[in-house]
C-alpha cells in the first residue's frame, strides 16, 4: 500500500486510537472518544472495563469501532477465559478484539494449545460479528517463533496479526512487519503497535505491510500529516 | 510479627514463590514447583494457564498452595470476567487468587464499581474454598487512594491486600505496608510484592506489617537465611 502523506484522513483511518493504561480515568477515556470522533480514527482501543462507556460515547459514529483487548497484556490465562472476556466485551459494544496469544505455550513448543487459544477467541469474536487480532508480543520472540505464531494465527482463523502490547519489551519494527506480512499473505490484516510515534513511523510500517496502526500518539501523527498537507488542510476543517 | 532471621523455614513459609513472566515455559514452571517443594514455600504463584500443571506437580505437597493471578496485571477488565477467571483457575487447582483491582475506577472516584469488582472475585474464591488477595498497584496511587482501596477491599470481603503486580511502577515499600496494615487492621493479610530481593527486605516489610511476601527471588532469600543460621542449617538438610 502507498500511503499518501498529504491525506490526513487516510492516515487517521489506519489508526486505532489507544489508551490502555490501567490508571486511565473515565474522563480520559471520554476525551479519547472525542478525539476519535474529531479525527475519524479507525477505532478507540481501550480496556474491557471501558468498552461500554466508549460504545455509548460513539453511538452515532458508526465508522469508529470500539476495539478492546483480551488476555492483556500477558496472554497467560486460559482459552475459555479469553473467549468469555471477548464475549462480554462484545456484548458491551466492542467490534474488534485484540487478544494476546499464549506466549508460554509457543515457548514450550505446544502449538496445539497456542492454536486452541487463538481459535477460542476468534470463534467467539466471529460468532458475535466482531473481528479478532492476535498480538504476538514480538519483542519476546525469535524470528522462527514469530513465523510459527503467524502461521498458527492464520490457521486458527484470526483476522489480523499484531506486533506488540506496548507493555512488553520492544515494539513494532519494519523487519517484523515485513516478516509477518510475508507469512500471513496478502489477505490478512497486519497491525503495527508499540512505540509508533511519528508520521514517518507510520509511513515506513505501512510500506512494509501494515494495514493498521495502534498508537496513543494518533492526534500528533495526524496533525503532522495535516501540516504536510499544507495550511488549508492544517486547520483541521476536513474533520 | 518478629521474624527470626535464624529460622529459614519460617522465612520460606512467608513466601509466594513467583514466576509470572509471559514467556515462562512449562520447564521453568516445573522447576519453580520443585524449588517450592524443596524449600517449603507458602505457594507457587503462576499465571492461570499454568495452574493445572502446578497443581499436578504439587499434588502430594498439601502445605504448598497454588496461587494464581486474576485480571493481571492491569485490573481493567470486567468484574464478571475476573470472577470467571478465578472460578476456572480454582477448578484447575488454585487455592489462592491474587486479583488486580480496577485502578481506573478508583481514579474516577467510582468506589461502587471498585467494590463490586473485588466482591465478585472474593465471593467466587470463597464459594470454592480459595482465598482472595487484592492487588492495589500502590505505585499508581496516592496515599489517600491507597487508604480508600484498603477500606473497600476489607468491606468487600477480601482476605489480603497486596501492594504490587511487579509489572507496574514501583514495588513494596515499608511505608505502604505500614499504611495498609493500619487501615485493614490486625486480622487481614498484607502481602508485600514487587522488588523484594533480599532477606533484609523481607525482615523490614514483615516488621512493618506484612504477613506474606511475593518474590521471584525466594530461593536466594532463603539461602541467605540459611547462611545466617549457621553452617549446619546452610546445608539445606532441614528441607
Amino acid at each position: 500500500m502507498t500511503l499518501k502523506l498529504d491525506n490526513p484522513a487516510q492516515v487517521a483511518r489506519l489508526i486505532d486510537h489507544t489508551l490502555l493504561k490501567p490508571e486511565a480515568s473515565r474522563e480520559q477515556i471520554v476525551a479519547l472518544c472525542d478525539e476519535a470522533r474529531r479525527f475519524r480514527f479507525a477505532s478507540v482501543c481501550v480496556n474491557p472495563a471501558y468498552v461500554a462507556l466508549c460504545a455509548d460515547r460513539l453511538r452515532d459514529a458508526e465508522d469508529i469501532a470500539v476495539c478492546t483487548v483480551v488476555g492483556f497484556p500477558l496472554g497467560a490465562t486460559l482459552p475459555e477465559v479469553k473467549a468469555f472476556e471477548a464475549e462480554r466485551a462484545i456484548a458491551a459494544g466492542a467490534r474488534e478484539v485484540d487478544m494476546v496469544m499464549n506466549v508460554g505455550a509457543l515457548k514450550s513448543g505446544d502449538l496445539d494449545l497456542l492454536r486452541r487459544d487463538i481459535r477460542a477467541v476468534a470463534e467467539a469474536a466471529h460468532a458475535h460479528g466482531a473481528i479478532c487480532k492476535v498480538i504476538l508480543e514480538t519483542g519476546l520472540l525469535t524470528d522462527p517463533e514469530k513465523e510459527s505464531a503467524c502461521g498458527v494465527a492464520r490457521e486458527a482463523g484470526a483476522d489480523f496479526v499484531k506486533t506488540s502490547t506496548g507493555f512488553g519489551p520492544g515494539g513494532a519494527t519494519v523487519a517484523d512487519i515485513a516478516l509477518m506480512r510475508r507469512v500471513v499473505g496478502p489477505e490478512m490484516g497486519v497491525k503495527a503497535s508499540g512505540g509508533v510515534r511519528t508520521l514517518a513511523d507510520v509511513v515506513t510500517l505501512v510500506e512494509a505491510g501494515a494495514t493498521r496502526i495502534g498508537a496513543s500518539a494518533g492526534v500528533r501523527i495526524v496533525e503532522e500529516a495535516l501540516g504536510q498537507a499544507g495550511p488549508g488542510a492544517a486547520s483541521g476543517e476536513s474533520y
